[in-house]
């Protein structure tokens, strides 16, 4: 690995100027304490021994809090994952199972395509997006718009079912992919609603203001004006920690770690047109 | 992130500020060695090295301890996740499978609404709420209310099957849902009854209480004065973890920590009424 | 929480005071270097430096050995859970699908209650208790009972399948319940049979005594009469993870961290009851 | 374990040299503190004792990060795995349920014999490969390969349903494992397209960054001319931590920490072959 | 627990007592900086506070490892206990759904018993045992002898299909316990195959003899001739982490630390043979 790569990217995440305006702020603080400490009126003489520990176990409790917050954001992307599979899945099973008609599966395809685009703006509540135009998603008379959407895919089912167009063996091999459709959503709306609980959250933040406010007066009599500097590094490791976990604990918004939710959602149009046109061509 | 909204949610933690309390009776137990420290009788002069050992591994022991509680919670949101998505799916698949009645539909939306009503009332040993008013839930004769709703889910359901308003494969289709709902009900129960190893949880305790009783004779020589608000920081920090973990292993009661199970009865029971309104209207 | 509920169960545990014993005797043991250092034939004069680094390596060694036994607590506690949610899914399945005789039902229900007393029974390696007399269960004519009940609960169904009171669909719903009935038997054995791995665990408790061993003549210099309570508060810690541990790992048992296994019996023994009233009175 | 086994393979890795020559870079960076402290301008005067705590924070945040580079790559390792079981278990199914034509066994085996070659290619971007000549896969009219294949087993598996030569429950025996191969695929795309959290990945190496930058400043007091070797060693740990973490990140390449694709799907050409032949011999 | 059973196994396991003698070579190593630090040459002088901080960050590395290494281990403890619920769940519906011939349930019987047998030889690298002999597995004509014996399986469930012995839903309910040993068979395959990421074990490893070589030169300062026990202790600890965790990588060979495959094979003996004598008696 190119030692230009390994520098390049430094530069380049919002996420992260914001904690450094933040450790500098820290830092002009800890200026009290130097100017104390070099004023007549130094007053505290106990080691810096004690950060030290203090700042240890804290360490851990941020290092678990951010690997909670990964854990998070990997399983709303295996979810979506997930999506992209099922998605597969149904296509490939509506068009090579059973005998649905050419209308039924037009229908299935818009519908199929559709379902992410409608999850995306249900999970950041913004209205219905332009590539949801074709669905006449009005008709849907809905509010919970995936779930319109995976209503109208079990009423296709039901329908060719009672037709006599798929049997019973069919219907299931198509529901066991159609039912994750749900699942997914549910999952989602899971991890969108439900953030890390909240006494954990606030007493990791306190711990982390109460630290950097002590931090400087503990350590300013070994380390002098070195205080300063040191004091930054350290703001800028802990609230990093902190900030990073923040963000990534909400995956479906805009920010520069949030999934890449229209990308998957292309993905999936893909594949799913991909599979319906093959059709077509027979 | 602006600052206030770093600083403002720390003051409202109905949980932390037990501890505070806690924490501050510690500190008063800490001028004990302090006013033994100045009297002439001083009589440990130990390095403070012993304690930073020591507070580093409780350290670790409560971070996994915390961590376990968390995962536990996080279990309990799944489950009640998953009820959602269950009562969504089993909502699409009776009144998009099969030809069920009108009156076995509407008592399916009925007890669909109802059994998470049930639960949350069972988890909390309380008396079955007003939303279980229409269910005539006396007419079950069961003790075990969500079992006697997920019992009639199975009669209505078996019924139909017998009556052929839906064949086996369509029976199946449903049944995968329905058998979710008493999972989950003894997901949570289990949850509910089964705390963390009993050896486990009173050896973390004693391990603080240990610690924090010992700490203040160990540091009083290199702090001196400074030994009690230091005392007073690590007490809130230890006491903190464990408190919060304490709390946070009960997840279903009314605590600001515990699940939003009214919350999630309000989802489903408007996700299944979109359901079957939609139904309505054909 | 008040203060109250926070120290009474300090005093109430057997285990920790068998702990505690042990740790007086490392104690008595840590009187022979203060001894030593006290008479003119002191020869050690390293720092202490060297055994904190030590405990702590030694304390995430232990801390992830209780974590891992813990989670093999959990699993067992899982599987039961799984079990109480087998056994209702099954009563709900086999009253209110098909149509079983009441003959067929009566015994079912006999099997359904007789398993965990028998699955309780083969992990505690006793004689079938009385719960199981109805069973007649010498006639069953098996060495591993648990097998046996389930192979009755098979050759129910088969015999109703072949006499066509249930479908091939209805035979699939409770096959996917009655199939948990020996995975969780299987997995139960699994937790009781395999202990952590030999070495690993041989390897923590060999670490663990060395360390003790050693202990008091690396810190005797520094902490001088001192030395004792604090190898002793040292003893209690270490040992108590590693004895905790060993507890945990075994859960099927009659200590007071085990499984309330008899409870869980019960638990299953109401549900089914109550599942099967509610036909009777049909 | 000889010893000799124990030395050998450390000179093999191409990856841990990179990360030897990065960490003589740092040792050479390292050079000018040394110069200054030796020179009338040295000015810094703080102990060494707060890069130490900086380092522990610093080496959990690595050690974790390692780990959860290594769960993806298990993971990927997992998910072909899985694709052997799937190949073989569709093997079984193919050969031994039904009554498929020989000329649609024949297929079959081309495809599941293609299917893992087509997923390498796509997930390395390469061209379809030899191995795939066999295929005529340029007929598929498919940009994405893979899904091609799953969309042509399903289309044998409609075929032979709408035919009559398997009945339902057999088509849906061979559905649950054909579904397996794009719910792999689908797995392995994930991995590839989505890697850690760009702000933890890019967090962590800053951290790194500026700690070996800062380090020799920090140590040069205490070490002196030891300062050299002693940051070389750090950076080399540091480094190695963080750049395998990298490698094994992206577990699809060419690299020498990658997966044997090759080696899986020879595998599974292997297995099908055996479960085909034997068929051709009755 | 008494202290006897504490003790008396600390000295039955081999592979610490190659651990030991590594152990040993490493403190006749640290006698060269013990005897330069005596002679007149003595000449480095910096503290030993930089060996405790890299002993404490390769502490985690090495606990992750052992860690890693133990759930690879039970994750393979925990398929074959899989095969162990498969093969009894099997027994029992071969046994009791459907009307197998005579002639087909001895051979399932066989083929039973045998699969453990074939895939602990063939996990193994060795010859089919004994126990096979009555297989004639000479006349299966198969590479991959697990896999031929699967095949048999599902050919004997095909044939009664076909033949109408059983109907969909029954083959179907064998087939979901069928597939897992082809499943279990792959599972245990990637296990044996794909060991831990190799940069990763060689990156650990090199840093336990890097530490290990530069460690007495750092404390014997500190420590002067207690440097040689103190090298010791430290050696046996880190070499018999990471050597402990090499073995427990292995998990199918005849080492101590192994799974008991053989009693295994037994136990899945002994319940299917229970399984089917039943049937023998009616």
């Amino acid at each position: 690995m190119p030692l230009r790569e390994f520098v390049l990217p430094l530069v380049s995440s919002r996420t992260l100027c914001h904690v450094l305006g933040m450790a500098l702020l820290v830092g002009l603080y800890s200026c009290i304490p130097v100017a104390v400490e070099f004023s007549p009126y130094a007053f505290f003489d106990g080691p810096s021994e004690f950060h030290a520990v203090l700042s240890l176990i804290l360490g851990w409790l941020l290092v678990f809090r951010t690997n909670t917050a990964y854990n998070r954001w990997w399983e709303a992307r295996t979810l979506w994952g997930g999506l992209v599979n099922a998605s597969r899945n149904l296509s490939l099973k509506f068009t090579k199972l059973g005998n649905f008609e050419t209308r039924e599966l037009r229908r299935v395809q818009q519908l199929l395509i559709a379902f992410p685009v409608a999850l995306r703006c249900h999970l950041r509540s913004e209205k219905p997006a332009i590539g949801l135009r074709d669905l006449d998603y009005e008709e849907l008379e809905t509010i919970h718009l995936p779930q319109g959407i995976a209503q109208e895919i079990y009423s296709i089912l039901g329908a060719a079912k009672r037709a006599g167009r798929i049997d019973g063996e069919e219907m299931r091999a198509i529901d066991v992919e159609a039912l994750r459709l749900m699942d997914i959503a549910g999952g989602c709306e899971r991890i969108l609603k439900t953030r890390i609980v909240k006494s954990y959250r606030i007493f990791a933040r306190q711990c982390v203001l109460i630290f950097l406010a002590s931090l400087p007066w503990g350590i300013v009599q070994d380390f002098r004006f070195w205080t300063i500097p040191l004091t930054i590094l350290t703001a800028y490791f802990m609230l990093g920690l902190e900030v990073v976990a923040e963000h990534v604990e909400e995956p479906f918004g805009y920010d520069e770690d949030d999934l890449d939710l229209d990308g998957l959602c292309q993905t999936i149009a893909l594949s799913v047109n991909e599979a319906f046109l093959h059709l077509g061509q027979l």
